[in-house]
């Protein structure tokens, strides 16, 4: 199960810097802007939550195979980025895949040293969606998750069944796989129905 | 003066989370987006103040009404906001409040860990102005208190004089006290006068 | 040598936080918003550093006279702006050096904690450009150093160049003389003959 998660929190790594990179195609910078919209968007999140948690260094100084990666990703995407937009299909639902994992790994964390379990849910929710908030702002665009889309619902959905589930069981894996499927579950619907929360309106 | 200063810290918050979900009403974000809003609005000047300090974990995560207060504000004025918005006017009396209670908890948190004074009141204006400056950055605007009005300026005063008062009289019932009224009192003048710092002019 | 470096990390905050308070007035901010840009473009990079390396707390909370640089700095550029903005060219040479000191700065920094030689890299880096990155983001604009220009890369090849020297000889100061040298005439390069990174191109 270690494994997994670790394989799959990689993967929401990779995922999430090319979202990033991408972000920087559409904004005709140049490399160094790729690699730094990449980094922040890959592994902002985690970042936020050790800070908050008071977890340092952070989780990157020691490993750094994530600045690696989300280097790498950064100059291929550099590279091949006209081909990669024609194919946004599939990083929608890799992308999802991220966010299933990133709101577990933030709930588990954040239980590891200790916190109450709505500070881990709320853990959960920010590894998921902070990198991407982070992104936004460097851009100079209103972060997406604040408009409507059942994306940070998502993860808030996975890390409270996580929470629950493990509470409940004590089972890490049971809790894992149910947390992994909800979110992405909720995620998917989201995508394939343009689900959305409902927003605020003017009354006049 | 305890049980005084946490209730004032608590007002604080909802006042400052009220603000966030407020703009969040502005720019018709969804539930999730009020939610955000409201809570880094809350707690983002608390939390930036730990992080610098170095106290971890940042206050709310062991004090999780903190984030139930901002969580359960952002609902209220989803369901609401058509209404408090007519009423602005005793929001704003109420964020002076607040501001004048943040600037003294910035500066008394700085001081217990040993900062110098003029940290100390460095963090009583960050505590008391930088979640305004979080809420508006992510909603894509220049931050209010960069502009012209006395805000920032009234929770200067406030740490200064609670800081001084503090160290001529060693205590801290009459620094709290003469502190809170001299930020309040600033800050309604500047409400009620409209009174702004000059702000540079090009000259030719 | 540590004489030295000091000076030089005096001598970037001052010319980072002059460059925030020069902004502050193309904006047309109040004193207090000269006061607060100085202060976060001249010790931006170093606190967010301390922060991820959990250096705690972080530089300037010890060191005051940081603070006060940036204060100062920004009360004169505040009454001077409009002579200072028809010199810019010594500011942009001068930051020139600010750039070349904080990338070595940042590096040692990580290093001192016992970070991989990557992240001492990633440091320097941000060191010497977090600073501008937050002071554009306040002012509501992209970061300078996502566009073109050898700037983060400056900072880059001065932190390797002090990473590598420093593994190979063991001497601080010819990897820190080294890397200056290395750091300044990239960016010197790059002011004077426009050089720029190629940025991303849509391809149809």
């Amino acid at each position: 199960m270690d494994n997994l998660m670790y394989a799959l929190d990689l993967l929401g790594v990779a995922v999430f810097a090319t979202s990033g990179a991408l972000k920087a195609s559409q904004k005709q910078m140049d490399l160094f802007g790729f690699v730094l919209l990449a980094t922040v968007t890959g592994i902002g999140g985690g970042t936020l939550r050790d800070l908050l948690l008071g977890i340092r260094p952070v989780f990157w100084v020691a490993q750094v195979e994530y600045l690696g990666i989300c280097a790498a990703l950064a100059v291929v995407v550099f590279f091949v980025a006209h081909r990669l937009r024609s194919r946004q299909n599939w990083l929608v639902w890799a992308d999802a895949v991220g966010l299933a994992t990133f709101c577990i790994v933030g709930s588990q964390v954040a239980l590891t040293v200790g916190t109450p379990v709505a500070v881990a849910v709320l853990m959960g929710v920010m590894t998921a969606t902070f990198g991407g908030v982070i992104r936004d702002v460097l851009c100079g665009e209103i972060p997406l998750i604040l408009h409507r889309e059942v994306y940070a619902t998502a993860a808030a959905l996975g890390a409270l069944v996580y929470v629950a589930v493990l509470s409940a069981t004590s089972s890490e894996t049971l809790s894992t796989a149910l947390a992994f499927v909800v979110a992405l579950t909720a995620r998917g619907a989201g995508i394939a129905f343009k689900l959305s929360l409902p927003s605020y309106k003017k009354k006049n």
